[in-house]
């Protein structure tokens, strides 16, 4: 079932969205907001199914959907902690830095906490106050948790993932080196994300959710030209579930923790990139020096991924740089 | 204003708090839980401050207090940042790693992002899964902010500070090194915070609330004996206003994000500690080699405030450290 959230107040409105993501039914009378349902998921799932099913079988008021009247589908969430699971991602955006990849880089997940209280809606305008930060975007899957305990492991990871959605992890390359070398993590590098229109349950995935890996291509356009469509499957060296694993192994969370992948990414070069750093760098590599710019205003950023059969399974992301 | 929120559901139910600390009243007729207060500030803070004013009057019914009854202020919050204004303790752990520090120590703050999708209550105990992690105590002033746009300048800040209470920063030492080498932050290493029972308005403070700062002894307890009793006041170096500033530079800031200032510090060591580690850099620094083991099972920490007339002004944050 594919789940979205209307812009309402805080927390949207609950919404079940039919399944080629034309039409929706209004969910308020199994729960108010998306946050309520994933808090009470074992006695709202069930009503959620059923009126997904009357959505696609005609048999329940439904409305025309506009995406532009949708927030986040978490318009701000408890948690949001993204990892790095792509190691060509990781290689290549190092390099481009000058910093050599860490030592456990295929032992031990690379996950950063990040902010929280406001996400971005799936065609919000990425606010940018200085083009010397070097905005990039950073296309991603993401799953939603619902209450996972520490000391999950890789093994039981799957009772838990409740959602999958798509992630713009917008980052501020420029920034992102005095950060680290201050040892505290991203934190001013990394802005406000925005979040893909649906969140689906992981059935609706079908064969394509397997092992904790999202096994179709995503879609990323810079001004209407496919920058990537790498595949997020094989080349995820951890699944969502090795990241669940690692996350909990100190701590638990709460529902609604929004666990992201990484900005996928694929050794082929043919497969184009999720994000300008690593074009940046095939650049350099290739030319000695980076040729691409970071995002400026007007830009248009579109992220998106098709099932096997063409339907957009999530929505699409649709952002333009403004100044802020 | 002194408020609480007691055990109850995801979100605590709200009270408002004798000023010692002794009564309470419901609030449920303004706001539900602390979040929704948050949420609608400008419209509840005034009804809230009338209920305060009839618990101290005795004009409304109040009910006798349990610390144990209380939940954290924020069960779980939208944001938990944590900054490290006080150097002296930068300074010493970095010592007690080995690590410089960064060469922008008194320009540039730092501030690391927290999980807050499970936050402990004041009387939890500290679950501990691995004495070989070697948990450590961080007692700290925090804040809690309104909405707070992006580009809120330092002068600006005190505008969205609505409440100022006490976090142990829980700890786990043995974890950081290798965190850090990976240049994601301190991750694993953070488990879940605890806060005070009470949440204050800054008012509530008097003259000890001055220049975004806490001018008053912030006491630690181990097993019953006295850690430190540092000034939270003049070596906290950069002020909530500063830190508000710096946080706010690339983004903005949902109402009931919490802001930490970093264990709190002084330079003379007469004045203890807020953490075992720089306790144990100082025995290094005298004797070759740290004494003071890490927390063990059943140590017991108590965190505290009181006024210049001797008042607990947060209630006390009283944990046992317990096998997981």
């Amino acid at each position: 079932m594919k789940l979205a959230s209307l812009r309402q107040g805080r927390d949207g409105a609950l919404i079940v969205v039919s399944r080629d993501g034309t039409r929706y039914a209004h969910a308020a009378s199994i729960a108010g907001t998306m946050q309520a349902a994933l808090d009470e998921w074992g006695s709202c799932e069930a009503r959620l199914r059923e009126l997904a099913a009357a959505v696609e079988a005609g048999t329940t008021q439904t409305h025309a959907l506009d995406p532009r009247q949708l927030a986040s589908p978490l318009p701000r969430a408890y948690e949001w902690v993204d990892g790095s699971a792509y190691i060509n991602h990781i290689v290549l955006v190092r390099k481009a830095r000058n910093a050599e990849p860490p030592a456990t880089l295929r032992t031990d997940p690379l996950v950063y906490q990040g902010g929280s209280s406001v996400l971005l809606s799936p065609t919000d305008p990425i606010p940018l106050a200085d083009l010397a930060w070097g905005c990039d975007f950073e296309s991603e899957i993401a799953v939603v948790l619902g209450d996972t305990p520490q000391g999950t492991t890789k093994e039981e990871a799957h009772r838990f993932v409740r959602l999958v959605l798509l992630v713009n992890d917008v980052t501020l390359r420029n920034l992102i080196p005095d950060e680290l070398a201050k040892g505290f993590g991203f934190f001013q590098s990394k802005p406000a994300s925005a979040f893909s229109p649906f969140a689906v349950t992981p059935d609706e995935l079908g064969d394509a959710w397997k092992d904790g890996r999202v096994h179709l291509p995503l879609v990323t356009r810079l001004n209407g030209a496919i920058a990537g469509d790498p595949d997020a499957g094989p080349e995820m060296h951890f699944s969502f579930f090795d990241l669940v694993a690692h996350i909990t192994k100190t701590r638990s969370y709460g529902a609604g923790t929004i666990l992201g992948s990484g900005t996928v990414s694929n050794e082929d070069p043919a497969r184009g990139v999720s994000c300008l750093a690593e074009r940046r760098t095939r650049e350099t590599l290739e030319s000695g020096k980076p040729i691409t710019p970071f995002l400026t205003f007007g830009d248009r950023v579109q992220i998106e991924m098709r099932s096997a059969s063409g339907e957009s399974i999530f929505g699409t992301i649709d952002q333009t740089v403004v100044k802020r």
